[in-house]
């Protein structure tokens, strides 16, 4: 490899089932150079997320898939190496949407620069980037949380459903998590306050647990999973409940139509509601929810985990694990030194 | 029987699956005395409607299970034969939630009065009572229609049905509905003006079906029935639709869980949603859906069309029958002379 070389990591195939190393190829070019208004920028965190499996298949969904034998599409945190930009200088930090690769162009011009000091830079791609934001609106918008409420998240240690779940808290509910290991669900009880936790790898009946957890029923029900978690959830609604339907992890990989109970009387007899929820939708209001996270970060009243996996020829196991639930906490990929940290 | 019995039909078993004339039975008792503040009524017209279905199981809903042995609960349009109130003369029409029986005493105090003058007393059960209320509330406030929307309904000729579809036209939507025979589909689309109708039991691709009559998807979708007809309006969801979940009466004589495809990533995908409805939770408006829905009657712009079976002995059976579709507009069963046609 040469110091002035760019590595990408570019989609082989479309993954028929669960996502592999094996549909990736590393691909070397030369380093770029910025045209006017441009900067290069060098990757230190790239960030893997559970939407991209989305768009790796050919199939619409809310956005285009993926093109073979382009680079793998993704955020990063990195440095600003050469700027023809009068937005940045050599050595700023930045987020942009460069994908899977060391180093990218990007128009500087929407570019959110990052400060260190506010926090480390790797939060652009976690707690104070997408996942934070999707969980921001997510919870306040959608599940419309009042004190008192119950409020149950799956994927509870992740990197939305963490945010949820202390949002949850700050908002005065009490907040049961799902989680996939009994250090998870320490996790979130012990460090991150939530209430009660229920690991679903252990949990025979869910939804006598979930009884248990939320005795008053569930107001509020943000889910990142699907099937059988939501199945035992639907069951134990609260009169007037909101459930905000964020992703479908559970049925992400599968090849074939996943099959479930027909269970949307329970939403007839509780009066309930649910919705969709895509964080795009409220961009014109990122500003707002980046800046109270932060100060919820710097209060420490919002917590974070980072599970950080080396090296760029890791992205595509990263990305696997995740989808898997191996992940513990947000999980980054460091493809480059951090010299804030 | 004697003039002065009182007949009516009485629970005797929980049905497992289709009800029918086996589970009740006509019990014969002297007419009862009306107290202080209490009318009798003669029955004239009762209901019969399919969320009766889920009062007639032991487990629990939004309302008490109709109890073994005592009368059926509903409502019945009837004349006052006895008075013991100021709001009420002998003579009088009313409507009152006395069950299936011929006669019966009810509190005059909260009881609506009806004049044959402003609609047939039968329209009390129909579409100037609870299923019309229901289509109101139900398509104003869950669906929210815009004008230029695409609204779907299905059991589109039944009691709700019937009046959503054409609130949908009043709102300035195309409205599509789903019916169980090409009479039913002529009958909403020629009668009616609704736009299109498709027959849901000779149609083989429901979701082509849809596509084709909801060329720009379907912005508010209102779910009388549940099951495949659901999923394939899921697979054909505009974005930001609305759904309104009114009943799933697909699913009211199951015997065991039906399963069906875990399909809410279309809700995620096309940022839509769902709720659940029950009339009764717009308790304190109903005058103004009354007034509403009576003016629109007059007007010509709400058509309706009942099915009227003859004889307390047939109630079950024009239930049975209900349960299955077999009734062709709102389902009434005439069990005493009416004066006012």
């Amino acid at each position: 490899m040469s110091a002035n070389a760019n590595r990408a990591l570019v989609l082989k195939e479309y993954p028929v089932g669960a996502p592999g190393p094996e549909h990736f190829e590393i691909v070397e070019s030369p380093l770029p150079e910025p045209g006017a208004g441009e900067i290069l920028i060098r990757s230190i965190y790239l960030t893997v997320d559970p939407y991209m499996r989305g768009r790796l298949r050919p199939g619409p969904s809310y956005a285009e898939p993926q093109k073979i034998g382009e680079v793998m599409i993704g955020e990063v945190a990195g440095e600003v190496v050469a700027s023809q930009s009068d937005r940045f200088a050599v050595g700023d930090y930045v987020k942009a949407d460069i994908g899977w690769q060391t180093h990218g162009i990007a128009n500087a011009e929407r570019l959110r620069k990052l400060d260190p000091k506010d926090a480390s830079i790797s939060t652009s791609l976690g707690v104070l980037g997408m996942p934070g934001l999707t969980a921001y609106f997510g919870t306040l918008e959608v599940l419309i949380p009042r004190a008192g409420d119950t409020l149950l998240v799956n994927a509870a240690s992740g990197a939305v459903g963490s945010v949820v779940g202390q949002i949850g808290k700050i908002a005065g509910c009490r907040v049961v998590g799902v989680a996939g290991s009994d250090e998870k669900c320490d996790f979130i009880t012990r460090e991150l306050g939530f209430d009660a936790a229920i690991n679903h790898r252990t949990t025979d009946d869910m939804s006598a647990a979930m009884r248990d957890a939320c005795p008053d029923g569930i107001d509020c029900y943000f889910d990142n999973v699907g099937g059988p978690i939501s199945d035992a959830a639907f069951e134990n609604l609260a009169m007037w409940a909101r459930v905000g339907i964020c992703g479908q992890i559970a049925q992400y990989n599968d090849t074939e139509q996943a099959m479930g109970p027909r269970n949307l009387r329970h939403f007839l007899v509780k009066r309930a509601s649910l919705r969709g929820l895509l964080v795009f939708d409220w961009q014109a209001r990122y500003h707002e929810g980046l800046d109270r996270l932060t100060r919820w970060v710097q209060e420490g009243r919002i917590k974070y985990r980072e599970d950080i996996i080396q090296g760029l020829e890791n992205a595509p196991g990263a990305f696997a694990g995740l989808m898997e639930g191996k992940n513990f906490g947000k999980q980054l990929v460091k493809i480059g030194d951090d010299p804030t940290r």
